[in-house]
C-alpha cells in the first residue's frame, strides 16, 4: 500500500467494500473517490449485540433516506444489504460492536461529477459511557452553526471535528449547536430538556432524526408530556434536567453548559427514568427478534 | 484492491501518496482516512505548462493557510513539498496540465479524532473553456449559501455537487453562492462585475481568496477602479458586465444570470480586455520563471 501512516485498525476485524468482505487492514478506496477529492457521501451507524442489529429497519430506513437526498443510489437492495451484514456479522464475531455503513460520490472522472457510489461496512467493537458519566453527567459547551443538510447524516464534519480541542480545552464532553439562541443538535447526538413540569421537550427543525431520539420519545410519552418544537438557550437554564441521545451513548444527562448549572447540577429523576425505560425498550428489542429469528 | 468499480483513471500517471511516487492506478487511501469517514481535509489546486507551475508560491501559500485554519500539518516543509512537485511534473512529462494537492485529517483511530494527515498529489491533463464559452460568455444560476469555512480550501462541497442536476437542467454552466441578496462566490471561481462607470467589483466576505482573483485585481487597478466590498443581487442587474476567474476557466464572460441578461447580453470590452491582460501576465509568469530557473 502506497503509504506509510500507520492503520489504526484490529486486523483481526474484516470489512465490507463493494462487492466483497475483505480484511480491514485491506480495506481501501482509490483517491478519485468523491469523498476524498469533495467530502461527499452519507453514512448511518448502529449498535449490535452478538448477532442481533438493534432497530436494524429503522437505521436503513434512515440510509436510504440521506442516500436520496444527495442523490447516491445504494448499490445494494435491502435485503442483499441485510444478508451482507449478517455475514460481516457472523465474520467479525464481536459481543457488542457498532456497525457503520458509509456510501460515497464514487470514483470520479474529474474529481467532482459523482460516479457509482462506493459502499463500505465496518464494525468495531464499541463501549458505552463510563458508570461514572451516567452518575455525574457531563458538562456541554455552544457553539452557534447549523449543519449544512441537517436531514441527512452526510460525512461533512469539518465543523465538529475543528471544535473537538475547544471542547477538550473547556473540559467539556461536546458542543451543542444553536442558531441565534435556537438550539439544534450536537455534531453526533440529540438534545433534550425537561421543563419543571415534566415535559420532554426535543428540537424539530434542523436536526438529524436520531432513532434513539424517535424511541426516548416514543417513552416519554408513555408516561409525561412530550413534544418536538423549539428550544432556546433561554429555555435550558429554566429547565429542571437535560440529556442527549444517541445510538452509542443512550441517553446521557447535561449538567452544565457553558459553566452554568442545569437544574440542580445533578442528573435528574426523569432522565433516568427514561434511560432504564430504555435500557428496558433495547431488551425487548433484542428477545423479540430472537424469538422471530 | 477490493472494489469492483471501475477507476477513472489514466493508467500512464503517477501520483504521489504520503512518501511515494506511485502510478495513480495504485493510489488509494484505507477507509480509516478522515476524509472519508467525516469529509476532513483541505486541497488546492494549480496550473502547469511543460515543467512551469504558475504562480505556485501563492498556492502553496494558500495550501498552507487552508491545512492552518482546519488544524492539519503538512507532512512535507515547503522545500521538500516543491521538490515532490517538481518529480511528478516530470515522471509524468504533460503539456498542459494541473496539479492537485489534498491534505486530509488523516487515518482516525475511532473515526472522529483526526490522526496523521495524508497528503496526496496528483497531476491530469486539464483544457480551457471552448473558444465558443469566451466568444458567447455563460449563464450562471444563483443559489442560497454561504460554504462552512469561507476563507479555508475545505474538501467539503456537498451543496455545490448536489446543484449540478440543477445547473444541468437550467441549461447553465455554474451557480452563484448568495445570502439574502449579497453574492460571494461560485463553487470553485471568484465572481465580479464591471458597473456602468467601468469599476470592476468582487465580493470581499464569505471568498475564498482566489489566486486568479487577485491577479485581475491587481490588472484591472491598473487600468479601472477596481475594489473588494460588497455585491448584490441588485447590482448585477444594474451591471454592465459580469464574469468569473478561476484557476482552470481564467476569466469566463458571464452574460445571463437566473434567465435574465446582463448588460448588453454578450462578453463586454473590460472583461475580455482584462482576459488578454491576464493571458499576458500568466506569459511573463512562465518566460520569468524560464529565465530563472
Amino acid at each position: 500500500m502506497p503509504t506509510n501512516n500507520q492503520l489504526p485498525v484490529n486486523k483481526d476485524l474484516f470489512a465490507f467494500v463493494n462487492s466483497q468482505i475483505v480484511p480491514v487492514s485491506e480495506a481501501y478506496l482509490h483517491i478519485s473517490d468523491l469523498a476524498i477529492q469533495r467530502g461527499y457521501g452519507i453514512f448511518d451507524f448502529f449498535k449490535v449485540n452478538n448477532e442481533h442489529a438493534y432497530f436494524l429497519d429503522d437505521y436503513l430506513k434512515r440510509f436510504d433516506n440521506s442516500a436520496a437526498q444527495m442523490q447516491l443510489n445504494i448499490p445494494l437492495a435491502p435485503e442483499a444489504l441485510k444478508t451482507v451484514i449478517r455475514e460481516l456479522i457472523a465474520k467479525n464475531n464481536l459481543v457488542e460492536s457498532g456497525i457503520k455503513m458509509i456510501l460515497t460520490g464514487g470514483y470520479s472522472a474529474d474529481g467532482y461529477q459523482p460516479g457509482t457510489p462506493n459502499l463500505i461496512i465496518t464494525q468495531q467493537p464499541f463501549s458505552l459511557p463510563t458508570q461514572a458519566q451516567y452518575n455525574t453527567g457531563i458538562k456541554i459547551i455552544t457553539h452557534e452553526y447549523v449543519r449544512e443538510l441537517p436531514t441527512a447524516k452526510t460525512i461533512n464534519y469539518t465543523i465538529g471535528i475543528r471544535l473537538i480541542q475547544r471542547i477538550k480545552d473547556s473540559l467539556a464532553e461536546d458542543v451543542l449547536y444553536h442558531q441565534e439562541g435556537i438550539v439544534s443538535e450536537f455534531p453526533r447526538c440529540n438534545f433534550f430538556i425537561v421543563k419543571q413540569d415534566n415535559t420532554v421537550v426535543t428540537p424539530l427543525n434542523n436536526v438529524l432524526l436520531g432513532i434513539t431520539r424517535k424511541n426516548v420519545l416514543h417513552l416519554a410519552k408513555e408516561k409525561y408530556k412530550a413534544v418536538e418544537g423549539p428550544v432556546t438557550l433561554t429555555d435550558i437554564f429554566a429547565a429542571k434536567e437535560a440529556f442527549l441521545t444517541s445510538t452509542t451513548k443512550r441517553i446521557l444527562p447535561i449538567v452544565q453548559i457553558d459553566d452554568k448549572n442545569i437544574g440542580t447540577g445533578k442528573p435528574g429523576a426523569v432522565t433516568l427514568n427514561l434511560l432504564a425505560d430504555l435500557i428496558a425498550l433495547e431488551e425487548k428489542d433484542w428477545v423479540g427478534k430472537q424469538v422471530a429469528e
